[in-house]
C-alpha cells in the first residue's frame, strides 16, 4: 500500500507540472523536448487506436487520403454500439475493380445519332410501352400482353435484347425523332484522377460501404478480435446518371447511411431479434409477387422466408427508424427479391419501399451479401480479411468431405480432370489430374478461419426526406375558403424549426418579451424562428405552418402568459411565461404530448376574424 | 365569433378525414386524387420554401444535383441563427471560372525530368535552404541572410523567379538527383465531368464557401430581404495536392465548415461585438511581424488594427469555440495577414494559429473579403446578387461624386482618355472621350441598390481535430516506472467515448450489474464501452486512458455502489448505482466539474498493486 501511494505521487507530481507548463505563457507543454520523438508517439498512438486509418491501407494506401476511424467520429447509431467511420469520397481504382463497380455498374446508353444527346435505354422502351398502355385502348390482347411482358423484362434485357425491341417498335430520340444507336453500357461512376501525374485513376466512390470492407482488419481488431460487430458510415455516393427523372429522386450526389453487420456465417441469429419479433408489418415475400396477389401484412416472428435472424433484426429496426420520422406504417412495404434480382452470392435481400406519388419507391436496402466482399477485396490487395474463432481444445479437421474428395478422385481418375466454380471469379475453373493429388490426411487445428458474412442495411438519407415530405404534406383552406394552405405535417422531433415567435402586433414591450422567449428557447437548445414582421396573426401561422414548424408561441397583451398553438389541430393554449420553455423542451422531446398539454393548461379561444 | 368557430370546424372535418385516410391501409392520404398536381404543388413548396434549391440554379441548374436549403438540415450554429445549406461536391466549371479557381487554384510543380515525379517548387527550395542553414554552421552572414531573405518570399516567387533559384542552387530531384524541369502552375482541382456526353467539365469543390454565394438570391429571399444574415455549410473540399507531407495536416479530401455572414459594406458594426469585447487573446497584427518582435496579447476591444466590429466578432467566437473545445489558450494566436497575402478585393484577413509539432499552423481564416465573390458570380451568371434599401423617402442621388466626375471630365478633355480600374476584371479599361458624355444629373432614387460584403469565417476541421490531438496527448509512467503510458485529456465534451463499464473481475453478478449500467448511460445518450476482458484493472484503465475516455465506472464487490474514476487525476470516488447516470451526465453537460463531484462523494483509495 505504502508503494502504491508513493507511486501515485510521483505520477501526480508529473502531471502538476505538465499543467503548469501547460499554463505557462511561452511553453509548449507536451512536445517541446523532443518533438519528432513527440510526433511519431502521438502518430502511433493514432493510428494504433484507429482514430485515424490511412486511407485503402490494404491496397497500400494513397497519400493524402485518410480514414477518421471509429474513437475519432461522433455516434451514429448508439443503441447499437456501432463503430462509426468516416472514409473518403475519392477512390482509387483497384477498389472499385474489385468491388465490380469498374467492370458492372452500368446502365445501357442509347445516343441520338446526329445530336448525340444521350438517353437511357430501358427509359426509351418503358416510356414507349407506357405510353401505348395507357394511350391505345384497341390493343388487340395479345399486344396488351406483350407489352407487359416487356416492361416485366425490362431490367434483364441484354444490350441486344434492349436493341432488337427498339429496332422492333421503331422507338427513335424523344427531342428530335432522330435515329438511335445501339444500346451499349455507360459506367455510371465519376471518374478523376490523384495526384499531379495523373498516374493513379480514381473515382467518386458510388456507395459508402467499400470504405468498410477495405478497413476490416482494424475494425476487427478495434472490436476485440470478436464478432458479430457493425460498422456505419454516412457520407456523400456519386452516380453518373444518363438523365436524371423523377426530380428529387434520382441525384448524381446524395446522402447514404450504410451499415455492415459482420456475423460467422454459421451463426446468424441476433441478441436482440426478440425486440422485434411482435412488428406486424406489411411484407411482400418472393412467392406473393405476381399478378393478383398484394402485399401481406406479417409478424416479423412468423415471416418464414426471412433468411436469417439478423436480417429480420434489421428489418425491424428500418420499420422502426422510418415510422419512429413520420413515415406512414400503411405506406411502407417490405419487398424480397427475386432470385433473378439478386447478385449471386446474395443469400436474401429485402428492400424497404414507400408509396408515393412514383407509386411504390426503394428507400433502402437490407441485404445478406454473404462473404462476397471481404473476399474480393482480400484476393485483390493479398490482404486476408478473415475472423478467427480459437477452439478451447484442438480439433481433428479435414480439407474436404470425404465424399466430396471421393467424387473428385473418381472424376479425375475417369476424365482426367474435374471442374470447380470459383465463387469470387464468377467462373468455373478446371483442374486436370496432373495438376493435384487427393489424399486422406487429418490435420490438428487450434482455430476455425473465416470469411465473414455481412448483412447490409443500406439506406438512402435524400430519398427518405423526400418521402417524409410527401407523407407529411396536405393543404386546407383558409378560413375565407377562397385559398387553399399549405401544411406539412413534420413529427416535432424531425420539423426543422421546433417554433416560432410572435409579437401580436407592433410593441416595443411585446417583442422584448418574445425575444427573451426566443433567446431561452435557443439556450434549451431548440431551434426557432423569431418574426416580428407587421403581417396579421393569421398570415404568420400559415406561414409558419407552411414550412411545417409544429407549435407557435404568441405574445399578447396579457403581461404574464402567452399562447401555444399546435400546427395541425390549430388548438391554442395559455401557458405561463416562466413554462413555456420546459412545455416546449417536453412537446419536441417526447416527454408529454399535445393532449397531456392540453388537459394540463387552458385554452385559449381560437383566432377571431379580426385577427386574419 | 361564431362564423370563426363555424370556419374552424370545417377545417378540423378535413384534418380528421385526412387522418382517417391514412390510417386506411388501401388509401393513398394526400396524393390519391391528383398525383401530378399533387406532386407539383409539394414541389413548388418546397422550392419556394427553400426546402430545395436547384443546384447552381444561378448558372441554369445542372440535373441530378440539388441543394438542402436552410429549413431542410440540422441547424449547424444555433446561436448565430444562421442559415445552413449542403450542396453537392461535384460543381461545374463556370461556378469556378466565376471564383478564378479554374485560372489562379494552382501550385507550382517541377517534375523530375528522367522518371517524371512530380513535387512542389516552393517545397524544394525551401527544404533546401532550411537544410543548408541548419546544418551548414560556418555559413557567412551575407549567405545567411540571403536564404532567410529566399524562405521569407518563398510565397511571392514567380515561375520564373523560383526556377531561377532552383538552377542557382542546382536542387535536383530529392529521390533520384536527376534534374529537375521549369516550374509550371499545376491547377490543384480535381477534374470530371458530368453527364454522358462529356460535355459539362466539372470539378470536386476545394472549398464550400461557392455553394452559398450561388444561394445568395434564395438565401436573402429566405431570409426576408433582410441584411445582415449568415449562412453555413459543413461538408467535404477536395485539393489533388501535388504531394501531401505532414501527415494528417495536409489532406486531399478535407472537412471545412465555412460560414458567409453578409452584411452592408456601409455598416459592419456587429450587435453582439459586446459580448466578446473583453476577451484577451494572443494577437500578431500586420505591423508587429518583424524580426524580433512577437504576439501581444490584446483585449479584443482594444485591437484597433482589426478592420470593423464583424469581423472583430468572428475573431472573438473562434477563440471562444476553439478554447471550448481545449485548445491551448497559450498556444493560439490570431495572425494578421500582411498586405502582399492579401488578395487585392479583400479588406482585411485574419488567421487563428495553433502552435503544434510543426510550428505555428493555421487552422481558421477570418476574412473580410468585400463584395467579391456575389460580384463575380452576378457577372458570370448574369443574375444579379444584390440587396435593396428601401428609403422611407425618395432620396435625390449623383451617379458619380462631383469632384471625381470633373476631374474625369478634365482627364478627357486634355488628353482624349482615361484608364478606370475594374476591380472583378482585375485590370485597367481605357475609355475614350468619344465614348461617353458628362453632364450634372440628379436623380429622385426609392431604394439602394448593393452587393453586400461578405464576412467569412472558414475552418478546417480536420485540423482542428489534428491540433486537438496534439494539445491533449501525453505520457506518464506507470506504477512500475519502467513504462510510459499514453494519455489523451480529452475534456468531457468532446471525447468520443464518455464513459468506460468495467466488472472488476470475472463474476456473473458484476457482470450484470455492469451491463444494466451500460444500457442506462446508452438510454441516457451517453457513449460508453463496456469492457468484460480478463485483463487486470490496472490495464484496463491504462487502455481507457489512451483513447481519451474521462470517466472509468467499475463494479466492485460491494453491492449497491461502484467507483468513478477520473482519467486524468486518478482520483476515484464511490457512488450508488442508482446515481451513477446522473452523476455522469452532469459532468459531460458540464453541469458540475469533477471537482463538485469529488467534494460531495466519499472518495476510494487508489488502485493496490495487487490490482495491477
Amino acid at each position: 500500500m505504502d508503494d502504491s501511494t508513493k507511486q501515485d505521487g510521483k505520477t501526480l507530481d508529473l502531471l502538476e507540472k505538465s499543467a503548469t507548463e501547460q499554463a505557462s505563457s511561452s511553453s509548449n507543454s507536451d512536445c517541446t523536448e523532443n518533438i519528432e520523438e513527440f510526433r511519431k508517439n502521438l502518430a502511433q498512438t493514432l493510428e494504433a487506436k484507429s482514430f485515424y486509418i490511412p486511407s485503402f491501407k490494404i491496397y497500400g494506401g494513397v497519400a493524402g487520403l485518410y480514414d477518421y476511424g471509429p474513437p475519432g467520429v461522433k455516434h451514429f447509431a448508439l443503441e447499437e454500439n456501432m463503430l462509426e467511420v468516416d472514409c473518403p469520397c475519392l477512390t482509387p481504382e483497384v477498389v472499385l475493380k474489385a468491388s465490380g463497380h469498374v467492370e458492372k455498374f452500368t446502365d445501357l446508353m442509347v445516343k441520338d445519332e446526329i445530336t448525340g444527346t444521350c438517353y437511357r435505354a430501358d427509359h426509351l422502351l418503358k416510356d414507349f410501352c407506357m405510353e401505348k398502355l395507357d394511350n391505345n385502348k384497341d390493343l388487340s390482347v395479345d399486344k396488351v400482353q406483350e407489352l407487359k411482358l416487356v416492361l416485366a423484362m425490362l431490367d434483364d434485357f441484354s444490350p441486344e435484347q434492349l436493341g432488337s425491341k427498339i429496332k422492333e417498335y421503331g422507338i427513335v430520340a424523344p427531342d428530335t425523332k432522330n435515329p438511335l444507336s445501339d444500346p451499349y453500357p455507360f459506367n455510371l461512376m465519376f471518374q478523376t484522377s490523384i495526384g499531379p501525374s495523373g498516374t493513379i485513376p480514381g473515382y467518386m466512390r458510388p456507395e459508402t460501404a467499400q470504405g468498410i470492407f477495405v478497413n476490416f482488419k482494424d475494425l476487427y481488431y478495434y472490436n476485440g478480435n470478436k464478432l458479430p460487430f457493425a460498422a456505419a458510415q454516412i457520407g456523400q455516393a456519386f452516380r453518373n446518371e444518363i438523365s436524371p427523372r423523377q426530380g428529387l429522386l434520382r441525384f448524381r450526389e446524395f446522402t447514404l447511411a450504410e451499415i455492415e453487420h459482420f456475423v460467422d456465417p454459421e451463426d446468424k441469429s441476433h441478441p436482440k431479434f426478440s425486440e422485434v419479433v411482435d412488428l406486424e408489418l406489411l411484407m411482400f415475400p418472393r412467392e406473393e409477387q405476381m399478378p393478383g396477389k398484394d402485399t401481406v401484412k406479417l409478424r416479423l416472428g412468423d415471416a418464414g422466408t426471412v433468411n436469417n435472424e439478423t436480417l429480420g433484426y434489421f428489418i425491424g429496426r428500418v420499420y422502426l427508424f422510418l415510422t419512429l420520422l413520420g413515415i406512414s406504417k400503411e405506406r411502407l412495404r417490405f419487398r424480397q427479391h427475386c432470385a433473378h434480382e439478386m447478385a449471386h452470392y446474395a443469400a436474401d435481400c429485402w428492400d424497404a419501399e414507400i408509396k408515393c406519388s412514383y407509386g411504390w419507391m426503394e428507400c433502402v436496402g437490407i441485404a445478406d451479401r454473404s462473404a462476397f466482399d471481404l473476399r474480393a477485396n482480400s484476393e485483390k490487395s493479398g490482404t486476408p480479411l478473415v475472423a478467427h474463432e480459437k477452439f478451447s481444445a484442438p480439433k481433428e479437421v479435414e480439407a474436404m468431405d470425404e465424399k466430396e474428395a471421393m467424387e473428385v478422385k473418381a472424376a479425375l481418375e475417369s476424365k482426367g480432370k474435374v471442374e470447380f466454380q470459383v465463387c469470387t471469379l464468377e467462373k468455373a475453373v478446371t483442374i486436370k489430374s496432373n495438376m493435384v493429388s487427393i489424399s486422406k490426411e487429418i490435420k490438428k487445428e487450434h482455430q476455425r478461419v473465416f470469411t465473414p458474412s455481412v448483412i447490409e442495411p443500406s439506406l438512402g438519407i435524400g430519398r427518405i426526406i423526400y418521402f417524409l415530405f410527401e407523407h407529411s404534406f396536405y393543404t386546407r383552406p383558409n378560413k375565407a375558403g377562397d385559398e387553399q394552405l399549405n401544411v406539412f405535417r413534420f413529427l416535432p422531433v424531425v420539423a426543422p424549426t421546433k417554433c416560432t415567435v410572435f409579437p401580436l402586433v407592433k410593441d416595443p414591450e411585446l417583442e422584448a418579451v418574445a425575444r427573451q422567449i426566443s433567446k431561452s428557447l435557443t439556450a434549451a437548445g431548440i431551434y426557432n424562428k423569431y418574426d416580428d414582421t407587421g403581417n396579421t396573426i393569421g398570415k404568420r401561422y400559415a406561414r409558419t405552418d407552411e414550412v411545417g414548424v409544429p407549435f407557435a408561441i404568441t405574445v399578447d397583451h396579457t403581461p404574464t402568459t402567452v399562447t401555444i398553438r399546435e400546427r395541425d389541430s390549430k388548438d391554442q393554449i395559455r401557458v405561463k411565461v416562466t413554462e413555456v420553455v420546459s412545455v416546449c423542451k417536453d412537446l419536441i422531446d417526447g416527454v408529454r404530448t399535445w393532449e397531456d398539454i392540453r388537459r394540463q393548461y387552458p385554452s385559449h379561444p381560437r383566432m377571431s376574424p379580426a385577427d386574419e
